[in-house]
């Protein structure tokens, strides 16, 4: 009879939900969390046989967040979940690595006191891993969408067989941030990266959005020393423009589609040249 | 053999995506908008026998839709989907009654010029029937998710077999504002009805979600004399005080878990008092 | 001071999730249901100052819900909606009206014991309004997706200076069906108004979705003696031709492009001729 | 002034939505597809200074996937996804790795001819990497959500300070199977995988969601003798007993609340003992 091994594997809470209210008499301050916890480690017992002596249950994994919540605060996702993913590391001896993935909604003050506006337009995010290799953190922000009236091209492209894209000195360039990066050392102000992030969206003239994505990713290397490498995952949200001549009107870029799918997807890291970086670390499932 | 007759019936183009660019040397100006038509006159042959002599073409909706914001600009959502409302009627001898819903996204200038961020808080809407009975135009605004950290009170209410909710006398009040509101004559400012409801919402100190439901409506009333109604729709999105005591903490409205099922649901309308309003019109499907 | 009155007002919980295990010797069932709840009543003085004196609160409503499985257990949705309908109104002396909304997900049996499988392919529906009007029930499927490769055609219509769309004599006709049937005696078979409902899909040969529509109306009005009243909402999701011609093909009805918006909405009642049927309770907000 | 380098990157055309229809004196048949295409090369001048020489454009990968679909048919989607990915390697100088992941929606016949029903129960999924390395398929299945009503325990883990789950004997096990498989060599059946997965799941006597993951692997590795690797991703969607004791009623097992967030996240990998099998090929962003 054949048998069968178990490979790489990871178990832990999902999407635990958290709000966090600092109460103070100069107005209260929020934190608005979903933070998904994965552990790996002496874990074969559970899928061979059902022991679940070295599981440490995800419920478990959930009351932790809430606890560590209210004991030790949250100053910050990135310390949050470096807490966290060493907590369950050094705590369980069956427990050798830790991910801990935090996304965060902000929120606009209203009034100055207790009232609160969410403000939808992005989610900072964070993902920590922490294990042998000691902890690496990873920052970002997703779902920045941003558009470009004009100051956009595309031309000079392969042809073949299958071409049949016009040559374009004028477009929409339009797209949905998501971006992460990394450092060894410090921790990057959030804020400066983000507006690189928009700056260099804004001012570059693009010929392609694959030079929009070096030239973002740069702008964050420069204006946050201690990022090492950027991501960027840029999908081009295609706007055309709609051809009004069958109802005798011209169209000067005025009128546009915005379509849905199918849509482009630009990605690529952007890094400090000649600087070693550790790998990322990345569990693949 | 029995028989069967056409009901009430209605149909249109749904979800035309439209984004236009307004450029000017003072920078640009992009409106980007999602319209749906539905129509309604003469179209029982098509139903009966599949003649469409009357039926003007879903496609030919969406051309007219793109042709317009060309021919004609988009003064506002509501003198947008007023001005197609008012084609169709008048154009098509077999179309009588027309309902064009309009909502838009609304972008962030970046850079004074040409490009803009995604502002994901909330969308716009306007609601435009035009009939026999002239036409009604509904403004609104919805997604606007607005959390007060205190100021909100729950008690006294019934107690029967099935209850085991405890009173509280401070929670957390948070909720996603879908509101819409009616003038019958004049342009009630949108921007001033959105603020309105933020500050009653911030203001009110809640007894109940439907104290804070009336309190807003008849802000909006108040500051916007035009505005004869006011529909609100109020999830009441729960934030649950986590229990710590079994970990040996207490949890002083400081820690909380946001659910997302069940939901309280509170809804309501609002309305100048003895000022006569005609029905709102409402075509149910 | 202006004053302003409380219009039309309902609360209550809303998407409560309930799966009942029935277990038996052959074998378990499961009923997979999320239940809405809304109220009307005497409601204003919570409203107007935040006396909660009237108000069941919707945790109750909630525990109402489960309670009630247990209890009563579930003999179809629409026998369970009325009588958690008739509960909430008879009950409380301050709720006159109440309105239940049921949506049942349907599993498969796998093993003919303990395990099943989610069948995602549609979602069963029953809305109860309860009040002085006596007890209202209507019935329906939604997310019921068809397609017919070819017997659809669309030509005849309207031309206008907006029109560009060519007539076809054959295309693919894709929906996503939402139907609703209401009866005033009997229960009619949900299974028999669907089959109907596909059955009229398939065999009509179609010169408009309207036309589809009302034959698949009439349908279910054969087939189930107590429907006096269909109700449809029919997306058209268009499927385009590829023109495959730049590339030296032919494109026979072949390879399409199935398009996410925008899109038709035919919507249409259907009724039995001749026949007194009360106006459909619809609570508008 | 600081330099930056372009580190590993990729783009194409995501979500191209291709309908096939084979039309035939017996029936039709459809094929719904969703095809995301990334490719990998010599792409640093179009990031660098925005030169698209190398740059087979997203549109043009578009139109490819249509073109193919007519040229070549679709004999399966592992098949089409190798073509695609051959084709953008072999035929552009600039393009040396290419990743082609494909959806496939499917459909039920509901009249032997023209007439399809979409079964929206699970999606079967394609994705093929080619480069230097030569082609690697993955195959799998996603949203396959199965549920068992016993026959699954959970007791013996960790405590620790933050535990308060008590140790359960009987539970309702719930998931929603997201699986990929890899041979080297041979095209594994994907009907046999799929109920090789259900099986399993159905008649391991679970002590944990671990435990039915590797059995549900192993079944797989048992009946597909191509099979070297199976991938599970299995979240454990929570069932909670709901008390009913407050209300006077016991609650055998038969009244549960289905929970959305938080949910456990069981994942991993069972593969073939002693065989060797090249690393999963996988492009991190």
């Amino acid at each position: 009879m054949p048998t069968f091994e178990l490979g790489p594997n990871q178990y832990g809470k999902a999407e635990t939900r958290l709000v966090r209210v600092e109460r103070g008499p100069a107005g209260d301050r929020i934190t608005d969390l979903n933070v998904s916890v994965a552990l790996r480690g002496d874990l074969a017992a559970s899928h061979l046989t059902g022991d679940n002596a070295g599981v440490l249950p995800t419920d478990t994994q959930k009351n932790t967040v809430y606890a560590f919540a209210r004991e030790f605060g949250i100053d910050g996702i990135e310390a949050f979940a470096e807490r966290l993913a060493e907590h369950f590391v050094a705590s369980q001896p069956s427990i050798h690595e830790a991910r801990v993935s935090i996304q965060q909604y902000p929120w606009q003050d209203v009034d100055g006191a207790h009232t609160f506006r969410r403000d939808g337009s992005e989610v900072r995010t964070a993902t920590v891993h922490h294990g042998h290799y000691g902890t690496q953190t990873v920052s970002g922000v997703t779902g920045l969408v941003l558009l470009k009236t004009t100051d956009s091209e595309f031309h000079g492209f392969v042809q073949d067989r299958y071409t049949t894209l016009p040559e374009t000195r004028d477009r929409i360039l339009a797209t949905s941030v998501d971006a992460t990066w990394r450092a060894v050392q410090g921790r990057p102000d959030p804020a400066a990266a983000r507006a690189a992030l928009v700056e260099a969206f804004a001012d570059t003239y693009s010929l392609a959005l694959q030079q929009t994505l070096f030239a973002m990713g740069s702008r964050v290397l420069q204006r946050c020393p201690e990022v090492l490498e950027v991501r960027l995952s840029l999908p081009n949200r295609h706007h055309f423009l709609v051809d009004l001549a069958p109802f005798g009107l011209d169209n000067p870029n005025e009128v546009y589609f915005a379509a849905d799918r199918p849509y482009g997807l630009i990605e690529g890291v952007v890094r400090r040249d000649g600087v070693a970086i550790p790998e990322e670390v990345a569990w693949t499932f």
